[in-house]
């Protein structure tokens, strides 16, 4: 099964997702990603539909050197009642000189009629006349069939004859959309294995998570003969999104043995998923198939006693086949057993010394007791693993005192807050001022300032999320407060944790922890 | 159909995921949202495993008042070699007083001899012991089959005698779980139907996401014969989650056209979503089926002008059926529908005044943009409502000024903060201070004794829940914040929303929005 093609749309549908802009050389970057991963076939855009598309395929063929996949450019069938060479929409996806054209078309009655307002035999000819003009200039043509689940079922003589049409006329694929995404697994299967049988065309999946079910049907249809699969990384899309590639290729290569991706590649899924992320700017989900943070993460007591003995037995693969990794979590459900192999994780065995281990587990309970949770901030967690084992705790400076002041009168708009730090660190006493339009913004501000010549390390350090949980909720604003905080460098990322009844000093105690883990992690030794 | 148990999971296998802690009362409150959603079960928890879900079984018998949903309590089979009825653990939950216990038993042949480390016998007798014994005591008794499709698999006469034990002990239903989460549709549809087939029993379907096809396998189970679902609300669980129990059932009763909830109910499936995430504090995913901010989005171009025409030919449901609603993303239509419902709710009719229900519908859509929500702000959307409609801002007093002081020096063990409001109210100026253990205490405090003698009214008042959402996240602590406060007097409880880049001005406006809704439904004017 070789030959089952790997079509990556998320440069084109993907982009639809609400919220998600990309330049071109946004998609210039992920483009070399999705080669990198050994996708058969990107799909870059629509050129003369947006600048952004037209300078993409511009530039694609200056400045991106593709190592096997195959770029697409996607259009639309020539207008009703002209000619295909004459039409520069379809001229426009010449020029794009990209191997493969894909183009949409209806397959569906009804939009025909009420959205396209052309005849059913209009339709028929301008798919015959755009695919065979595309493939006299030298195009592979694959055809995107809209809407083809509902028209099928509403019109299965007319969803079939477009298929026919299309395969005749020269289209190496049809592919059949779920556009509205409103399908089940059962229903693609039924449909795909109908139309292999009454039409032999080479056929593709296209499938939207309306239901929750875009990676299911796009497996059904593979098991119903379809041999060409398109998604987008991450489930990018409109709506609801398209079907995840990487979980749909994983689930086809690991789960049933089809060879759609080198292991070795494959073993990058999880890079491909946060470097996209990052040029996407849409915050990884960490619940996601496969590649999520989560994905191999265990949190219960029950399981982590066995886990340690036989660790196949709770996981359905081997995260490192999709370059992720079993991590446990601490938690107050969790004991000595999930503890230990937390630390055996970060560096620290503790098999061999049960009195560390004991003291760990004491402190992690009386923690999680006030508030605390350790299952979110590894960071946090391997500080306090640290100073149990050193009998030492990591100090960079001493602190003295820290202040805050928000005045709404001063503000303007909003109420600006400012934050005074006073400490010691490499050799004196230092007191910088801060402001922020937050207390915690300007507390940020103050260390900083404060700590800039002794730890010029701190310049690289970036706070990238910021979680508040009020605990005990129901005690209104007299409450506990739980705060996180994520912090990245150049080539990290870690969460600390601080809980207090005020909150900025719950993020003043997360905060800390930050700057000593990132530094503690940079070799750097306190001054 | 009308016997296909919705059994929910959010509050023990949903509380699995990474990130979530659910106080008792976190329970309490969702398992009331869960109740009015008609969901048949409700699992609440394991007792006796930890104090919070003891805790809560034990506050459950008094404080939850269920329409029409089955408390479930959950637990494991008894010790190897011991009595179910001299089990503590079994005790435990017959203690908390459930109509139903669910009971996890090894259902596959090497989890019970490498993890459980018993023989296939024993285990055999642990089900039928514990399960006869439950069942004596009053109980009904449901059985989680564990690792049961690997394990029939690895061993299919095994995994069928676990189930044929179960049921003739007296387990009115036996849940094969997909515990690891690698299952794919086709294969749960075969093993559940041959289950079926050789045994009789009533099976449910518990699924997890592992392969992006949680909620297609538990579709898959029920078209298989399975009559009990299980599930968690948003999806929450453990590694990637468990099936969304919202998706599961909008496909198979709007789909399949299977009878689980009424449609009434299933219009409510929006609310109850955002309004568990409220509680969770994770936000909603946009993308999330039939629920999701863009489930029924549109962006502008290829769709626009058809969208209009005939909205049906692009989505693959009426979204007001979910209660949700089309959006398209550059000219927002949506809204009004739901806006003029809800103005109603609150005794406002805005049918007969277009003009108004328009600028209703403009000024929240110019706060949502901002990140204001009135999903969980009743009071506040009233408020604005009120404003629009009389054309004029309730003021109980005239701010002139506030200023808050936190200083990690004058706290002890924990920061001090002290507040300062300038007020103008009932004829003269205020000037008055209020110490706290964080800022927005200490307000709270200072604008009670500023307004004492003004309204004492407002002595009543209660705070009873504070939470916070940092929107824009990825902007660490430079990002916007969103405060919900909630209060109550005697008779009733309300909640506001406040939105600001500073944390304690975003929770001065909700503080404000509380106390001027409290005092008008008190029928106090201002003075």
């Amino acid at each position: 099964m070789s030959d089952l093609h790997v079509y990556d749309t998320t440069l084109r549908d993907g982009a639809q997702q609400e919220g998600l802009n990309l330049t071109a050389s946004d998609k210039l970057a992920i483009a070399a990603h999705l080669d990198a991963m050994g996708f058969g076939f990107i799909e870059g855009g629509w050129p003369g539909a947006n600048p952004t598309d037209t300078e993409f395929f511009a530039r694609a063929h200056d400045e991106l050197t593709l190592r096997g996949a195959v770029l697409a450019a996607f259009g639309a069938t020539r207008r009703a009642g002209g000619r295909a060479s004459e039409d520069p929409q379809v001229l426009a996806l010449l020029d794009a000189q990209t191997p493969v054209v894909t183009l949409v078309a209806k397959s569906h009655a009804r939009h025909v009629t009420d959205a396209l307002r052309t005849t059913l035999d209009e339709n028929l000819a301008m798919i015959q006349d755009t695919v065979s003009f595309l493939v006299s200039q030298g195009r592979r043509v694959f055809l995107d069939a809209e809407h083809f689940f509902d028209g099928y079922h509403m019109d299965r003589d007319y969803a079939l004859t477009v298929v026919r049409t299309a395969a005749a006329a020269g289209a190496e694929v049809v592919a059949l959309c779920d556009t509205n995404g409103g399908m089940l697994p059962h229903q693609v299967e039924a449909v795909v294995a109908d139309v292999l049988a009454e039409t032999g065309a080479r056929l593709g999946i296209h499938a939207h998570n309306d239901t929750g079910c875009a990676v299911a049907n796009s497996v059904a249809a593979v098991r119903a003969g379809a041999t060409h699969v398109q998604g987008t990384v991450n489930g990018y899309g409109e709506r609801t999104g398209n079907a995840d590639l990487l979980t749909t290729a994983a689930d086809l290569q690991l789960k049933l043995g089809y060879d759609l991706i080198a292991p070795e590649a494959l073993a990058q899924a999880l890079h491909l998923s946060h470097a996209i992320a990052e040029v996407t700017n849409i915050a990884p989900m960490g619940r996601q198939p496969y590649v999520g943070a989560s994905a191999f993460a265990h949190k219960a007591g029950l399981h982590a006693s066995a886990l340690k003995v036989d660790p196949d037995l709770y996981q359905h693969i081997d995260p490192a086949l999709v370059g992720n990794s079993m991590r446990t979590l601490v938690s107050d459900m969790a004991g000595r057993a999930s503890i230990e192999l937390k630390g055996r994780e970060l560096g620290y065995d503790l098999s061999d010394d049960p009195q560390l281990l004991g003291r760990v587990v004491a402190r992690v309970k009386e923690l999680e007791q006030q508030g605390w949770t350790f299952d979110a901030a590894d960071a946090s967690f391997e500080l306090l693993l640290r100073t149990e084992a050193t009998g030492e705790v990591l100090h960079y400076f001493e602190e003295e005192s820290w202040r805050i002041l928000i005045d709404s009168a001063s503000g303007g708009q909003d109420a600006l807050s400012e934050a005074t730090v006073k400490l010691q660190a490499a050799g004196r006493r230092r007191v910088a001022t801060g402001e922020g339009n937050g207390p915690v913004n300007a507390l940020d501000h103050a260390l900083r300032e404060a700590l800039a010549d002794a730890y010029p390390e701190l310049a690289k350090f970036e706070l990238t999320d910021f979680r508040v949980r009020i605990l005990d909720a129901d005690r209104g604003t007299d409450a506990t407060t739980r705060v996180l905080i994520t912090t990245s460098d150049a080539q990290n990322t870690w969460t600390t944790v601080g809980v207090a009844p005020n909150i900025v000093h719950a993020s003043w105690v997360a905060l800390v922890d930050s700057f000593s883990y990132g530094l503690l992690k940079a070799g750097v030794q306190p001054r």
